[in-house]
């Protein structure tokens, strides 16, 4: 149970809840939860995107409760918060989704975050873990080199909805801030760069890249590289989020914000290369291809990293995983969930 | 009337709604867009802010109708929109109304611009002018020099209220570009330095600083300075903005967000003295106090320069009244609506 006099929410035998909890980092979470002893996870989740599939190997554990809500109707999550120790919120439209939909985003990104800060409060849950992104950084030519939490947010000629993805996470981390100061909520952000691991999805263009390139060299076809295959990626593990999510909630820092990402960036051509030599066919050599001027671009379209020194700080944590490793255990579960096909 | 094949609609002979009408900005965009012959004018607020006393003297035109409604409601929007050829949007919370109700800032400021780009897509609203701000460009040190439409957005070190208030505007103006693009909407984004002038309200840090030195001069006493007196604002006067906003409607232009500043910057001690000057207490000069840690900024607490160069590109404006001229107006307004205090 947390106490009164400090940030820190010690996992082992505390009430915890994860919105988006049905999700690619919320599964994951919940595992890392419940490995570290705590009393009782709540995985609360419409659904909609996060699947029944992520979660039912959690089903087994008594101290897993599954709850079927929408972080958009505020008396949900108010009947769903009660007596707990702290909250894990991952539940977000991503760009693709504010492509299609930014009356959705908006309500999902932005009400949702004010709505979760309202159950908190209303509920005296005493820390709140808010999954933002590397978005807050925006996109384009000026975003290059380290990318720092001071970093400022470019938006110069990128679209709408990768715009409306960054701005909406702006505007949580700054709600989180505003509860903070306004009635002592204490919370830690994190901001995510692009996560990839077992039970991916396909709703992230940048990991998505990473599963199309594997079906690809399973069909036997060369895998394609936009441009020359120098741009740069910083993607992060899953299971080293699930930590940071548990490092986080434990850490007696608050009010802060921080970058969580993999141990270093790779260029798009060593991770097609290491894709291919993980699925056993090094001999398909990637095939460069001219970028779609039409297709939403997420990236940078340059070289970046995602310094991560801030979180080491604040919570103690660093990255484990090195991307080969995280790449092996993804095409693991991806062959074992959906095998090569015959021939 | 608006021609389907341009992006320009002639104010002369067009139904055109203000929304936000019975502001600083509103009262003298409809005053503006009746002297270009307007066929109709509908001021629509929810006279929240904005005072009846903004529009008496409109009043008494037969091409001027008011609605109060809320943008915030939709239903109320929808009603109020049949059959307008454009529309200029300004209805915002601010920086210190973001700071008492974050919700009701996001509620105006994002959901408030969705509903209003709906009702346009509706009813066929031909062009929209979207009133920004130079808050895109954020905050803090970094935010330094000319501020150009491609300068990132700041946030480091600044207020939650202060940072919500430009992501909000981020955000709006990202609304209007995905408008544009998934059904064709025209429309302009202005983006506004710290306007002043006649019916100078009382919510926006930087202009009440003017009013404030004022009635501490007519009091007699030294008015305060904050540092050193070297701070740059920018400014623009209302006038200038009336005419951009009657501008943009009639331009080809689409699709675009332009600055739109006074003249040239002034410092803090240039401003305290034109007022002690216009004032007739030249002999009262500026006390230097330190800042107020406490309180929100909204500043640079730099030097900067908002360039309104693309406006000029775009929609052929540039502003017209000095800043002495504008002061000058402003506080024969206040002395004749508030005289000086006997004794």
């Amino acid at each position: 149970m947390a106490r009164k006099d400090t940030a820190a929410v010690p996992v082992k035998g505390s009430r915890i809840m994860v919105i988006g909890g049905a999700s690619l980092v919320g599964s994951a979470t919940a595992e890392a939860l419940l490995a570290r002893g705590a009393a009782e996870v709540t995985i609360f989740d419409n659904l909609s995107f996060g699947g029944e599939g992520n979660i039912a190997h959690l089903r087994g554990d008594p101290r897993v409760k599954v709850v079927q809500g929408d972080i958009v109707k505020l008396h949900e999550l108010l009947r769903a918060t009660g007596g707990l120790d702290g909250i894990v919120h991952l539940a977000a439209y991503m760009t693709l989704n504010f492509d299609r939909d930014p009356w959705g985003g908006i309500d999902v990104n932005i009400r949702g975050v004010q709505n979760v800060l309202e159950a908190c409060r209303a509920n005296r849950v005493r820390k709140l873990i808010f999954s933002s992104s590397n978005a807050v950084y925006g996109y384009g030519p000026g975003v290059k080199g380290g990318l720092v939490e001071e970093t400022p947010f470019h938006a110069a000629g990128a679209p709408p909805a990768a715009i409306l993805y960054g701005a909406s996470k702006i505007i949580g981390e700054q709600l989180c801030r505003d509860a903070h100061r306004k009635h002592g909520q204490d919370y830690i952000v994190l901001r995510y760069s692009t996560v990839y691991g077992e039970r991916q999805h396909y709703r992230a263009a940048n990991a998505l890249y990473i599963v199309e390139t594997h079906d690809a060299i399973r069909r036997g076809e060369r895998p394609k590289v936009i441009g020359d295959g120098s741009e740069t990626k910083h993607f992060v593990y899953v299971g080293d989020l699930a930590r940071a999510n548990c490092m986080a909630l434990e850490s007696t820092s608050t009010d802060i914000a921080v970058n969580t990402s993999g141990p270093r960036p790779v260029t798009t051509l060593e991770l097609v290369t290491m894709v291919a030599e993980l699925s056993g066919r090094p001999d398909l050599k990637p095939e460069m291809v001219e970028p779609d001027p039409g297709k939403v671009r997420l990236t940078s379209g340059g070289a970046f990293e995602i310094v991560h020194r801030a979180a080491k700080e604040a919570i103690g944590w660093e990255p484990e995983v090195e991307m080969r490793e995280g790449l092996r255990r993804l095409l693991a579960w991806r062959d074992a969930a959906a095998p090569k096909p015959a021939g």
